[in-house]
């Protein structure tokens, strides 16, 4: 058996005559009467393969032997398959392999689960058996499709003149960094490197090195809280810049993904991608990450209420708050009491204090507020929300913030059940004008709603002393069907600015030096102009791959709480390792130790 | 300002008349009687700009308070430079450009160091100020060689059907891993996740996932006693194939390196590669990494020495030892004993205990101790070291470690001193049929000189259980020019042979299940047969670019006590951080925490 391998899914018609040596997997093994079929899976895709009266004696019964996932390799010849057994739903199904040799590579013990799609399996099972799971079809096409996404990308940015450059993984903790992954140092007793959140303040010295565009698929380590979607590691494409404008980095940005739909997906996306400025998202959609794949959008009924007579409403308005509400069409007659009362638990999940609701009857509106509602305030209404018959009027009046919050949860809840999200278009769109900073109560401070490293916009610089709230950011993110894709901005490049900063953000002078001295210095010795965007490369893939579980997409994910079922990290050390690093476990840990 | 930029490096003849816009650095600034002349650098080079007579006298003004390392926006037009003023050694020196307008995009305060190659400055200050370190040509070449050598092998294993892959970072540790890294875990007190010092058990599931070609540039870590050479974190390619035999592995890696060098250094590497055997690389080089870009090899001289009268010699050889010698070519006249003292000197560095030296004069040998040997014996000698006239003869007689690690030093040495290398050279070579195991005499067991997972060569595995010693292994190193570039072999793909391998290797069935569980499972369920390679990129990088200092193959690079002196990583952590993590100092970092 010393002829070059060949790839099982590639065999065609062509082959037809040649002798083949084959090497993969036992997709599965029939017995008929004597004659053996194995489909010989490979990571081109399987062909079937035959022991018949052909075959040697010594064939047949090493054939029989075999059971599914054992590891293979055959010589045999291709030839048509009989037409009446010719399988249209397999891509090498025309033909099959007629067997002269076989030997068993590796024996496998019966899987724990069949390696095949659609198998309903506990995520636990198939993360501890990872490399059984990752034989399945559609994981092997996620894991081709990540690589080849990565490639589009990086030809892209290649072409256009970025480098990719390699920033450290053991950095250094800053206070800002509470969700730092801490990494102590065994010579340096008692001192710690951090990993990185981002590489930030590494792809901005790479700006002030003068490198001008550099590009890097970063690993990021963020030790939250996990939720569903969230890993405590990470891959982010991040692309920094010099001398660009944010106009031109999100040109730059779109081009790219023009080029890796067209290539991975084969879906031309128009461009300029839309924009929309990050009140209007929360206006229109209640969220900073909008789904703009269908409407029902909120509308803003303030002006239209406050001097109703519906108490709710008006105080609501006048209190401050606002009165939005989203048009469910044509649903009217499908909603009872019962269901809205389900709807109104929902939104209360989010603060709202309650949901108000209205049908659209013979143009009129029903319901018990209507009755607060003039006639002609009932025109303006169904005007205002583009009504018609049988359409049912959804209210929150709260809060902006929690008008937003509720109504656009309520908006992404209604449309997943109503089944009007086209899952297979790609809506992206830009958020722009963010503010700066966020007033925190608790803490009695500003902080940075990116990083305090972002540039304020041109025009506001002057209100950073003045009036903080009204700031708006150089930033811009990308939303692709109400997911964060990423997001970047223009960075401070002046220190005196970037100071100014640090103590909008309540650093004093001192805390400034300590954590960030370097960059100030840096930014003294000509800091171009520069910024950029960082993109979630799982995410992407999430998306693109058309999954929902972030987990599908990373090779050997972490569960929600952040341990690995295959290898059972996080472990237990040894003291010796411990006090190499002169370090004692404490409270909880002591207690997990002993047991 | 609006219009597009241009390239600094890019300017010709052909833009000539061209109104161009140029943003970057201040390179250097001339006041020639009221003409000012600016070499403005970005990242594709230099370029001339005049601020003459045709100059506003605001531009003038600001031309004139400009600095080195200020950050300019420049408008003007491509002249033709005067012909006595052109500049044959700049790529852009036949041009200039006459300045219209200027504005300062950021100040520079004046640098520690000038940004110009060739300037001697202490590492501690240009890692201190990488940023501007970064900005220096050699560097920014460097850098762009770095990158432009990751895509050629990308390209190269993406054409070979390689999936680009990412394995976790947050691994679990293992006993045999000394040097991890680890990291406390906070969400599961007392428990610990380790940096990877590579991916080998990833890869290997990898291939049990059945992906059969997987790359990867990846990060790992050593917590390591450093050395000039060794960083913390470094790069490997990292690369893992089903189904291939050495052979075809070792092609495939040729293939990738020959593209490599053709288009990064336009260099033809003829393959397939000279291949040496561990042994006799020991044997003639005394080095498991030869060089070989020049000879002076070492020949084992102990069968002409055994029975000679030189006591050293025979007893050396009598006693188990070995006598080995190099030959200084032309060189017995400008050595003199003292020079020679200072050779043993060196070699005793290694372990020798002395260093023999016999000079060739009209064929004969002159030296204290060319009265042990008969004039046959001295023909020998001649004769086997291939001597002639004013040749130095230089031996070691000892254990056979001792003489290949002082005369394979003594080797290299003389060949830099003497000039004899040939520094332009590309000599790559595979040093193959490595021995698997070592023992070690203070821990009484065998360690795995490479890694527990490695292969034994075929016809050895019976030998596993009565001659351990002799087991070589199925593994390969890629060498150049004297250093290793990087090694793979192939893997264990049973469970048996595994649990054999952790059995000679002194761990218990209690102990090889509790820390190897998940492989000696994974090996259980149709594990392919398979091996891979990986290739240390920092030194890959080192060696295309002529560097010397791997430091400067790294953007952000540690000291050789693995801290940064520009991010001051590692640091101090809060109280608060340590207590999330159910950690406390203890030892030495106790004191520390003091200070």
């Amino acid at each position: 058996m010393t002829e070059k391998r060949q790839l099982a899914g590639d065999l065609t018609k062509v082959d037809v005559g040649s002798k083949v040596t084959l090497k993969g997997w036992v997709q599965k093994r029939r017995d008929l009467g004597g004659v053996i079929f194995i489909d010989l899976r490979d990571r081109s895709g399987l062909v079937q393969v035959v022991f018949n009266l052909e075959t040697s004696e010594e064939a047949l019964e090493i054939a029989e032997s075999v059971r599914s996932e054992y590891v293979l390799e055959l010589v045999g010849k291709v030839v048509l398959r009989d037409p009446s057994t010719i399988n249209p739903k397999m891509k090498t199904g025309d033909i099959e392999v007629i067997v002269d040799e076989i030997s068993i590579l590796n024996e496998a013990k019966n899987p724990p689960f069949t390696v095949l799609d659609g198998t309903d399996i506990s995520e636990d099972v198939r993360l501890k058996y990872r490399y059984l799971d990752l034989r399945r079809e559609s994981m092997q096409e996620t894991f081709r499709l990540r690589h080849q996404a990565a490639q589009v990308m990086r030809n892209f940015l290649n072409e256009e003149g970025y480098l990719e450059m390699e920033t450290p993984m053991l950095t250094k903790s800053t206070p800002e960094g509470a969700r730092d992954y801490l990494v102590p140092s065994r010579v340096h007793a008692g001192h710690f490197y951090a990993l990185p959140q981002s590489p930030q303040l590494f792809k901005q010295l790479i700006m002030v090195a003068g490198f001008e565009r550099y590009y890097q698929f970063a690993r990021c380590f963020r030790d939250e809280d996990l939720r569903a979607d969230r890993q405590p590691e990470f891959t982010q494409i991040d692309i920094e810049t010099s001398f660009m404008t944010s106009d031109e980095i999100m040109a730059m940005t779109e081009k790219m993904i023009q080029r890796l739909m067209k290539e991975v997906k084969g879906v031309d996306i128009n461009t300029p991608l839309p924009r929309i400025s990050y009140d209007e998202a929360m206006n229109r959609y209640g969220s900073d990450k909008p789904d703009t794949r269908f409407d029902m959008e909120l509308v803003d009924v303030s002006e239209l209420v406050k001097n109703s007579d519906f108490k709710v409403f008006a105080s609501a308005v006048t209190s401050g708050g606002k009165v939005s509400a989203i048009n469910v069409k044509n649903e009217a007659n499908n909603f009872s009491r019962k269901d809205i009362d389900k709807l109104t638990d929902f939104v209360k999940i989010y603060g709202a204090k309650g949901l108000a609701w209205l049908k659209v009857e013979e143009e009129n509106l029903k319901g018990p507020i209507a009755k607060f509602f003039t006639e002609a305030d009932q025109l303006d209404l169904i005007h205002a929300l583009d009504a018609s018959d049988s359409d049912l009027l959804l209210f929150v009046a709260d809060e902006k913030n929690v008008v937003y919050d509720s109504l656009g949860a309520l908006r992404l809840k209604l449309a997943k059940e109503l089944n009007v999200i086209d899952e297979s278009r790609f809506h992206f769109l830009w958020v722009t004008d963010w503010p700066l900073l966020e007033y925190d109560k608790d803490a009695g401070r500003y902080f940075a709603a990116h990083h305090p490293f972002t540039m304020p916009a041109d025009e506001d610089v002057e209100k950073l002393a003045t009036n903080p709230d009204e700031v708006k950011a150089a930033a811009y993110d990308l939303v692709l069907n109400g997911f964060e894709l990423g997001g970047g901005s223009l960075r401070i490049h002046k220190k005196d600015l970037q100071e100014k900063m640090f103590e909008v953000l309540g650093f004093s002078k001192e805390e400034a030096t300590e954590q960030f001295d370097f960059l100030l210095q840096a930014l003294e010795y000509g800091a171009p102009p520069h910024g950029g965007i960082a993109l979630g490369f799982d995410r992407m893939v999430m998306l693109l791959a058309g999954k929902t579980n972030l987990r599908d997409t990373i090779l050997f994910p972490k569960t929600a709480s952040a341990t690995d079922p295959l290898t059972n990290a996080p472990g237990t050390v040894s003291q010796a390792q411990l006090d190499e690093l002169s370090l004692g476990l404490s409270g909880e840990a002591l207690i997990v130790n002993e047991e």
